[in-house]
This record gives C-alpha cells, structure tokens and sequence, in this order.
C-alpha cells in the first residue's frame, strides 16, 4: 500500500520536472542568482547585504528543492547519478551548501557559489552538446598537451640553467622559466627578456626564435587536430545518412543484375539445348 | 485616369533605378561623401567648413530623392520595406536627416553621417554577399558567445571576489573585472596583471593560464565552427550542381535494368513453356 | 644570308638559356648579390666599400648580359614580353641600372638593388608556385580588404570625431585614427588608448571591444575565404584525376545495358512472334 | 659452440627488450631523470647535490646499459643504426656521457642530460606518431620558409639601409633588422618602433603595415599547407578503405553485364537463324 503512495508520489514530482513552465522557472533562478553574484561584487551593494544574503539563501534553497524533485522523480535512485550531468549538478549544488561562515572561508564560500552559473551550460541543450564536444576532443588533445609539456620541460631546464644568474625573476627554477615560456608563447613583452640575456649570451636569440617556432607549430597541430577531429565525426554522420544511399542503390543493382544473369542462363539452355538436338 | 498617369510616372523610376548610370552615380556619391566626411577630420579644412556643410547637405538631399525614386518605384510601398536592403538604407537615410543643431548634439549628428559610408555594402553585389554570409553564421556563433560569456562571468566574478583588494582598478567589480579579462583574452600586458596579484596569492598564474586556455579553445571553436558552416553550405551546393549527376545516373540504369528484367521474364516463360508441352 | 646567321645566333643563346649550368650560376649569382647588399649594411665593411662597388658593377653586367642572352634566344621579342615572369625579371634589373649617383639617391639607388633578391622567386619553380598561388588568391580577398576599410573607415572618422580632443597624437585625423586602429587589430597595447579615453568616456570599452570583434571576423573570413579557394581548386583538379573515372565507370555501363537491352527487344518480338502467330 | 653461446645470449636480451616491464621502468627512470634535472634547478636542493650528482650518474648508467641491451638483442648491429628512432636515443645517451667537468663546461654537460627528456618521444608511440607528422610536412614548409626568409631579408636590408641612423639598437645591420622584424611579425611593441621611424620618415607607417600583411598571408599559407597536406593523407587513406568499395562494386557490376551480354548474343543469333532459315 505504502509503495503505490511512493510511486504516485513519484509519478507527480516526474510531471514536475518535465514540465517546461518549471524547465523556464530552474533557467530564470538560475540567471537571476548569477546576477545576485555579480551584483555582490559591487561596492555599491554592501548596504544592502543583508537582503543580498538573504535571496542568496533562497536560492540555494530553490535548488537543493530542484535537484531533490529531479532525485525523486527518477524510479531508481542509482540512475540519477548515472549521469554525468546530473552528477555535476548535484556537485554544484551539494559544493554551494557547505557551511562556511567563519571570516576566513567566507570567501570560498562566495566562490563555490560563483560556479552555480555553470548549471546553465548543464540546463541548455545547445550549451550542453558545446562542452560535449569539447569533452570529446580532449583524448586527441592530451597527447599534443603533453608533447607540448616535455618542450616547454626542456626549454624551462634549460632557460633556467643558462639565464638563472642574469635575472631570477624570470629564470630562477623549471617552474617559474615554465611560466616565462608561456609568457614568450604569448608573445607578452617577449622581446624585453631577450634582449635582457642577448647582452650576456648574444647567440640567445636562438633560444626565443626557435621556441616560438616550436611552441606555434604545436599549437597549429592542435588546432588542426580538433578541426580533423571534428570533421571526420560530421563526414561519418553524413555517410550514415546520405552515402549509404548511393551504395546501397549500386547493391540493389547487382541483386537485379544477378536474378537477370539466372533467368538469362536458363533461357541460354533452352534456346541451346534444341538447336543440338537435331 | 490619374491612376494610369500614376504608372506612367512609376514606370519612369523604375527606369532611372535599373539604369547603370544612375547606379554609377549613386555609388560616386557616397565615395564623395565618405571622403567629405574623412576631410571634416582634419583641421585644415576648418576654413572651409561652409563649404563642407553646403556638400553635406547636398549629399544629403541626394540621398533623400535617390530614396525616394527607388520607393516610388515599387508598385507597391509595402514591399519596398519587405527587402532588408532597402530597410537598411531607408534607416542611414533617415537618421543622417534628423536635424541636431544644437550645439551639444553636432557631434551624434555628424556621426549618424559617418554610416552613409555603410551603404556602400548595400550596394556593391559582392560586399552584400560577404554581409550576408557573416549573418547565416551568426546563429551558430550566438550559443559558441554564450559559453564564453558564462567562461567569462565565472572567472569575472571570482577575480573580482579574489583580486578587487589587490588592484580596484583591474578587477573593482564583475564588469570591470570581465574588461580585464577580455584584455588578458587579447593577450595584451596580461604579465604584469599577473605577476601583481602573485604577490599575493603565488598560485594565481593558475587563474590566468587556465582562462587563456579556455578562452583560446572557445575561440578556436567559433573558427571551426564557422568554417564548418561555410563549408557544409559549400558542399549542399556542390550536391545540388554535380552530385545529383551520379545518383541520377545511377537510378536511370535501375530503370532500365528493370524494364529489361520485365521483358526476361516474359522470353522466359515463353521459352519454357513450349519445352514442357510435349 | 644575314638572316640565316642571326637564326645560328639565336639557337646558340636558347642553348645557353636551357642549360642547366648556366641556370645554376644564375641562382650563384643571385644568392651573391643578395650577399653583398647584406653585407653592405654592416658597419665593418665601409673600408671595403670600394670593393663591394666593384662586385656591384658586376653583378649589375651580369644581369644585364644574362637578361640579354634571354631576350635573344626568344624567337620574337615580343613573345619575351609576354611572361609576366620576364616582365618582372626584366623590370628588376632596368630598376637597378639607373644611374643614381648623386648623394642623395644613392640610398634609393641603393634600395632598387635589393629588389634583385626577388629574382630568386622567378628563378625558383618552387617559389613561382607559391607566388602564383598568391596571386590567384588576390581577387577574393580583395572584396575583404574593401569590407576591412569601410569598416576601419567608419571607426576612424567617428574615432577621430569624438576622442581627437582627448589625444591627437592617436586621433589627430581619420587616416591618424586607421593607423590606431591597425594598431589595435595587432592587439598592440590597445588598453592603454582605450583607458585614457574611458577617463572622458567611461561607455567607449564597447568602440575597443566591438572593432576588435568585427576586425578579428574579417581577418577569419580573409582565412576561411583562402582556405576554401585552395580546397576547391584542389578538388576540381582531384575530380578531373579520378571523379571522372567512376563517373565514366557508370557512363559506360549505362551504354552497355542499352544495347543489351535493343537485343533483347530483337529477342521478345521473336519469341512473342511464333507464339501469336499460330 | 661460441657463436650458439652469442646467440643465446641475443634471444635473452630479445626478451628483455620486449618485455612489457621493461618498458614501463625505461619510462619511469626517464621521469625520474626529468624530475632530477628539474629540481637541479632550484636553489634550495644545492645542498643535496652530492647526491644529485650520484642519482644523475645512476641514470646515465642505467641508460647506457638499457641502449646496450637493445644493440645487442639486433641480430646484426647494422640493422640498430636504420632506424631513425635508434639513432636519436644512441645519440643522446652518448651525448650525455662526454665527460666535461673542467669548470666552465659544467653547464655545457648539464644542458646535454636535459635532451634525456626527449627519450620520451621516442618511446611512448602516440608522441612518435606526432612527431612524425612534424617531420613529414617539413619538406612543404620548408620553400614556404625560404620565401618567408626572402621577404624578411629583403625587408631587412631595405630597413637597414633606411633607419640605421634613425635606432642602430634595431636596424645596425640586415641581421639585427631581421630580429627587429621577427618581433614585429609577433606585433610585440611595434608601434614603438614605427613611431621612432615616423618621426624621420612620415610614409614609414607603409613598410610596417605592409610586412605585416605580408607576414601573416605567408604564416597562413604555411598554416594552410599543412591543413590540406594531412586532409591529403587523411582522404587517401579513406579511399583505400572504403571508396575502393564502391569503385570496386561498379566494377564487378560490369563484368556481370559483360558476361550476360556475351549469352544475349548467343540467344540473339540463335533466335534470329531460324527466323531466316526458312
């Protein structure tokens, strides 16, 4: 008896969150709590932050609600976290809750609530297939990323080695040479740590040339890798739709031709067959 | 009577709208006065300026009856506004008329006349074309702003929360914290931004390499997806032209193969039913 | 007689021009040449200068004898004309000859024969290609370049208009104001213009931030637009090779069953023939 | 009896080679040597750098003694040296045991072992296959570079001989001018550098613009180049694939019509020689 109740009960909270008028109310709080957040950031607002607090609250309790109704509307529990998008609401959702009002963490408190405006990439399909997408060509980009890595490691050893005495700021360990790499790779005031080293080593130049060289050859791959990528998935798509077509036509043909080839030979023997009679 | 003298007149215009003279002469005259407006520019011509208002003015009222040729010869005025060309030009017509002539206003009204020089584009063929083609790609473009929009807000608002003590002026509040970052996207001084907040906070160079990372794959993103519009219209077309060629060539010889067939079939049994008389 | 003479002539400067050795020391030379004016701006060398002189002169009679040879071998010197590459060739080295000697020419002097470097564009069949492969690629992109200036155009007289009071020196005039906006485009410290005139007008981000927009839409048009033309071409030529094959493949086939098919017909009326004849 | 002896001991080696776990530890003391000659790099560890030293010589050990393995597990030493990827390893390993530790060559030994990061190219094969690319498309961008190389020379010593006086720092000579210029083609502080030059040369605004022009069509071109070289290679092995399919499919279809038609004839002549008989 009890069980009938809870699956009436589901069955409502399923009609609720397919319902587009609730779809349009999740996007507009979720909108309105993004400005609540942009409007925090003014200095102007600061008299007004106890109101500010106070619609922060409601929202987060507007969303624990939404994300509760979509957890018991699905029949089984387990699913719901089967998505990832899902998962990745509840972990925003779940992240803003966290109660951190001691003075130091408030902060971070503030931060965690800056990520809600994610929800809308996870709540608007078109936003959804561009982080699909992206998420897609990560694999193919890992290995340029690393390629990538091991030439700024070795450049960044290297810089780091020969120009530590001539100026720390820039050159004193891996890591921050790293961080100057990726300055240079940027072309940001590029020319001023040059000419900085050129006066001590005068060939240095060769380090800055060829390594803008490198690091823009590798990033050209890249890019050429998610266009590739790309268009390789949209021509396979086509040929689903489209290309089949043609070959399925040239494979009907042959059918034709061959059942005509049979019939042909039977005629063959029968027109054969009296002519050696005789 | 009057409705016939009406049409005589109309047929006139439209006369004078499809003659190349008088489409030669429109184009000269908003050259000159693209060039009337780029003289006014400088301060030598402030002698002048009497003449320059006369030729202003002339232009203006040029542009006013060329307008008005072209709307009297549409038979009917309702489809004149129906082409977003002539919507286009009415508006830069109109809005170089509106009479500013207080001393304050000088400024709004000479640059509503700065726009004259956009109707060039409504009237060069191959200039409207490449207008168009930046429209068609708008769409697909308007989801690719939004997620970057979202990227940008996020990273706005949080260095806004993080940064604004460290320098009010590069990060005061979410808007001005989002100019910053558009700078820091253009990869314009983003250095010394970064190396002040890392003063204070040493691991802030992550806040900017992961949003240079980001906001560079969104642009890359929008290029491909741009590219990938232009090209799929490209190749619809090119299937239109040449492709239909093959697949129809294909299905002819379905045909004909099938009326073949027919004819086999009836030989067929014509052979076969003599041999089992007997 | 004479005549027969200058037809020995002739054969014997086309054998000189098809040489490949004498092709050799062509491309020696110029490569030489090109060394000497590098040279030539080295400080080290003036106390040489009288030497580089000389192999200047020298190289100058080369050039001139080489261009001689080739307008000889050519049957008629009109044919000669008719290559845009000897047009250029010959342009080059008639530039380099003008006797310039007076002190203030002798830096134009000077410049005409660095042009002669290009030589090895027109000497190079592989540098040819790419040349012509930017020429070809001009037409289409000069309906971008066109749309490029109105809107540089647009932005510099309204730039010009309303911040020349805040910094002449950026925005003295409109041809001032494009180069600005050159500037800009190159993402050239272009926040340092835009926060000197967001000091009068806090609204002018969005002139900065929009023709940074509209800039980088037309340079990626400029590229999509190459990137294509290149494509198609590609395409068309790779069609002619193959496309054709299948094309014809289906061609042939469909002759094939049309004659199978008029014997066929010969067959039937044969067959229904006896049948209805008794 | 040796010579079994030297063989067994090669199919020993064989085995190590391809062992699974050897790889995987070849792969971490890369790491592990990578880690080392990073944190070499910062100050703090100078006081472990005995043993830095002595985990730097453990590595060089265990990488002589790993490419040793390899030589002797090819039965024929010849075979090692074809592959180019052998020949990177074995040149870097020895590159690393040249002993330098006179004083000044310190730094010299130092960089040498920075190069043991690339060994991770060559054995993990996703990198391999990049890398690869890389070299592959050089030949294309190698004329690309000559042409960019002719444009920056003969801009290089045109600006030499024009503004030499105007900043020696970046126009002394046709070499210092072509750096000048290489940070130009990168838009890093150009505007400085024209500014200067305007002061002199009012029209040398043109000589800037104009090489940037130039520069970007000719790093776009090489950036196409590579685009349609790996769309080349990627279409091409599509057709041999699955384009094959359907040539192949129309080709069969023709020697089964081929074969019907010879049959046709048969019947043909048989169906029409009595016809005639009587």
């Amino acid at each position: 008896m009890e069980q009938a109740e809870y699956r009436a009960w589901q069955v409502k909270f399923e009609r609720i969150r397919s319902n587009k008028v609730f779809e349009t109310i999740v996007i507009a709080i979720i909108i309105f709590s993004a400005l609540v957040i942009g409007a925090k950031t003014y200095e102007e607002t600061t008299r007004f932050s106890q109101i500010m607090d106070w619609l922060d609250y409601a929202v987060t309790i507007f969303f624990v609600i939404e994300i509760a109704i979509r957890m018991a509307a699905e029949p089984r529990l387990k699913n719901f976290f089967k998505s990832g998008w899902n998962l990745f609401d509840f972990i925003i959702v779940v992240a803003s809750l966290i109660p951190l009002d001691s003075a130091e963490s408030v902060l971070l408190a503030r931060l965690l609530r800056v990520f809600r405006v994610l929800r809308l990439v996870s709540i608007v399909p078109e936003l959804r297939v561009l982080l699909s997408a992206f998420l897609k060509a990560l694999p193919k980009m890992a290995y340029v990323a690393l390629f990538m890595f091991i030439i700024f490691y070795i450049y960044g050893a290297a810089g780091s080695l020969i120009f530590r005495e001539i100026n720390p700021f820039y050159w004193e360990n891996v890591a921050v040479a790293m961080l100057t790499l990726f300055r240079i790779a940027t072309f940001e005031s590029w020319t001023s740590i040059m000419y900085e080293t050129m006066e001590v080593y005068p060939w240095s130049w060769m380090y800055y040339v060829s390594f803008i060289f490198f690091s823009a050859f590798i990033f050209l791959n890249m890019m050429i890798g998610i266009v590739l990528d790309v268009m390789q998935k949209e021509s396979t798509a086509f040929d689903l739709e489209q290309g089949v077509g043609e070959a399925a036509d040239i494979q009907h043909l042959r059918d034709e031709v061959r059942a005509m080839h049979d019939k042909l030979d039977h005629i063959y023997q029968a027109v054969q067959t009296p002519k050696e009679r005789p």
